[in-house]
């Protein structure tokens, strides 16, 4: 039950586990980018209200969140901005405001955080994380296949191995309407139909083909048939040398799997006819990585050539795949279990006078390279600070009470063996920095 | 002027050098910090509104962007989200929430961006990065101390020198209104004025007092000759041991200086009795971060032990602090100049049969560990190849045209020496780690 306590619905916090599971994802993704030559970008969190209108169509165009002119304008009820929806309208802002300071091609990756008011659901969220790679300004199939390899190379550094690449391309998709007799008008509804056929039985489909989208029931039907055969790759393949599309599609297709023949194990990428994509702006080659037993995709992309000048950019040619996080990470191996350690040194506080002593050695084990602090709390007891040092996962317990100072030493205890060592104070940075080399 | 692609107005986009430059900075304050021991926790990038609302005074509270309500809701022009505007008010929503899951003390880390619609100008945006640490559940001065010291290592490691807190507390300035005489409920409004005495001659402070908060002229003379006079420190430790308050006060103050000495060079911390910090809030130690040269602090903080509960959450006393982002960066040194380089390794590509063999050098060289990625531009020239090399950086430019193809070898161009070796195809990606390494 939601509390008031609760973030926003569809929101999260993270705590020190989650976030330090997302920011090891974070730098292995953006270390794979960097390693392509990708560069980073970061935009601000809101954009214009008008640079984001009129961008994803009706259904897209509801889950903006918009943001409430201030001041003497907030009365008015309008919004001036709204948060940023994807990453692809403010690359298509950024190529406009810096085109001549940006390299060319520019190939850029944008990692940060889109929110977008859908109904909250497992694994839906209302502030997600994207991880976006894009090229812009090369039309080659190069383009297509760097910006897919270094997806697929990214899930592969997560730790990943049950996931595919789906590959097809927008214009096997023309070539097979027309192979069809499909008026290409009616296009863009049977691709949103088509989009549906790994979710929805066949005979839904075609149903939908003919009530909605304007098919004959034989054309619907011999369509989806060859879509869901067994042999649906030859049929395909033998459909679209029927047409030019369809022929240019298939060598798009080819190049792409050509250029990532060894790079991707052929058991990980498949020519997926069916593989629609929804979005109207895709050109050329289109991707999805799926992975087994998850719902949805964990990313995909594809060809774009003429959005970035309808997005009110330079009229560039444009490649890019986009990757979601959340449904990553549940894939990802060695999940943690329970919290992680917060500490490598804790020191006691067995009395006020001893207070900048043992604050000292804190700090001596920090100067070690290690994490270290002193306790805090309110208990003068030595046993319940060892309970703390042991719940805050340290490594070793600094003990510092009074026949130690008498002593001019401290006690270090390994909290994994119990053994106990006098050091002297000032030694103590040296017998912690030599401890945690031996620990390797 | 601006242009419709510029962000929104206090916005910025970061391109590649500004992204790795704040990058860089971020990872080494994150290791600072967790160096104490703090665990990091990420909230979402807006609150529910009711959460926001009623805690930042008025005009905090002008400075809130709100967001609108969604769908049949829109047209009301209500708002029923607000972004964050700290760090803080999610901190004591999470202490409330997720209470018994946290450790006690919470020593937790925030870094993110926060947003305030507050007039831009010269430094100062709408949205910017805050790097905050709290401690929640000690009243130990080794708390407030600790916050205090993360911050100062945070910007040592940053490779900041010329930097200085100030220690002050707000007991300090409750004994020191006592000593004059000042009624306690004008203290708020005192202090407001008496915060604005290291950018306001004191004449004028002085007319503030007793124009605007009721001060008895001589009083206000007199407060403000106390605390700008050479000797003010001096001064202000006699008038306070006449009252009980005051001399808790200056105990705080000490405590914290004399568990500090050692690890923030006496030079770099100072008791400074006229700091006040604007925020009702604060109800123990108070200190800034300042900087010569630059308006305004670098950061700052202090002990705040209602706050939480006020905010909603449970009673627990807190100290905290929180450092900006973008003054500190104009201080680092070593400003990049120019772009830095995106690539380790450029492949040429000299002809259309030869893509799959160039794509794979490209990935030989990244599986050596090296940023790597082949030609994307249309020009079949050496030449025009060349220039791209060397525009993007690239240490090594691998030569693959059909002479190489042929012989089954491939050219490594030392970029920096024009010197070029044939290397066996199959060993590129040796040869290349090899001269790596060699690179050091």
């Amino acid at each position: 039950m939601p509390s008031q306590f609760d973030p926003p619905s569809g929101t999260r916090d993270f705590l020190a586990a989650d976030v330090d599971r997302r920011e090891h994802a974070f730098a292995v993704i953006r270390s794979v980018f960097a390693s392509y030559g990708f560069e980073p970008l970061q935009t601000p969190a809101f954009e214009r209200l008008d640079v984001l209108l009129g961008r994803y169509g009706d259904e897209g165009e509801k889950l903006i969140f918009k943001i409430l002119r201030r001041g003497e304008h907030e009365a008015t009820g309008e919004a001036d901005l709204a948060l940023r929806y994807d990453m692809t309208v403010p690359l298509a802002r950024v190529a406009a405001a810096y085109g001549s300071q940006l390299p060319t091609p520019y190939k850029r990756y944008a990692m940060g955080s889109v929110w977008r008011a859908d109904r909250p659901g497992k694994d839906r969220y209302r502030e997600f994380y994207q991880c976006d790679v894009d090229t812009l300004g090369s039309s080659s199939p190069l383009a297509d296949a760097e910006v897919l390899a270094a997806h697929h190379d990214a899930l592969v550094a997560l730790g990943l191995t049950d996931f595919t690449a789906q590959l097809n391309s927008r214009r096997v998709l023309a070539g097979l309407l027309a192979a069809f007799g499909i008026p290409p008008e009616l296009g863009p509804g049977v691709l949103i139909s088509l989009d549906k056929l790994d979710k929805s039985p066949p005979r839904e489909v075609v149903a939908e083909l003919t009530e909605d989208r304007g098919l004959q029931i034989e054309q619907a039907a011999d369509l989806v048939g060859v879509l869901t055969a067994r042999d649906a790759v030859a049929q395909v393949r033998i459909a679209l040398t029927k047409t030019d599309e369809g022929s240019a599609g298939l060598d798009e297709v080819d190049a792409v799997l050509s250029l990532l023949d060894g790079q991707i194990p052929a058991e990980r990428i498949a020519f997926t006819p069916r593989l629609a994509r929804g979005l109207s702006y895709y050109t050329g080659p289109i991707w999805e990585l799926i992975a087994a037993g998850v719902a949805g995709s964990l990313g995909g992309g594809g060809r774009y050539d003429h959005l970035i000048a309808q997005l009110g950019g330079p009229d560039v040619p444009g490649t890019g795949s986009s990757l979601g996080i959340d449904r990553i990470l549940t894939l990802m191996p060695g999940a943690t279990t329970g919290a992680p350690a917060r500490l490598d040194v804790a020191v006691t506080l067995l009395g006020p006078d001893l207070a900048a002593q043992s604050f000292g050695f804190a700090a001596a084990g920090r100067s070690a390279g290690l994490r270290a602090s002193v306790y805090l709390g309110s208990s003068a007891k030595l046993r319940t600070q060892l309970k703390w040092a042991n719940d805050s996962g340290a490594r070793w317990c600094v003990i510092y009470g009074p026949q130690e100072a008498q002593a001019g030493l401290a006690t270090v205890r390994d909290m994994r063996t119990g053994h106990q060592a006098q050091v002297a104070a000032g030694d103590l940075a040296g017998y912690l920095t030599t401890a945690a080399r031996a620990d390797g």
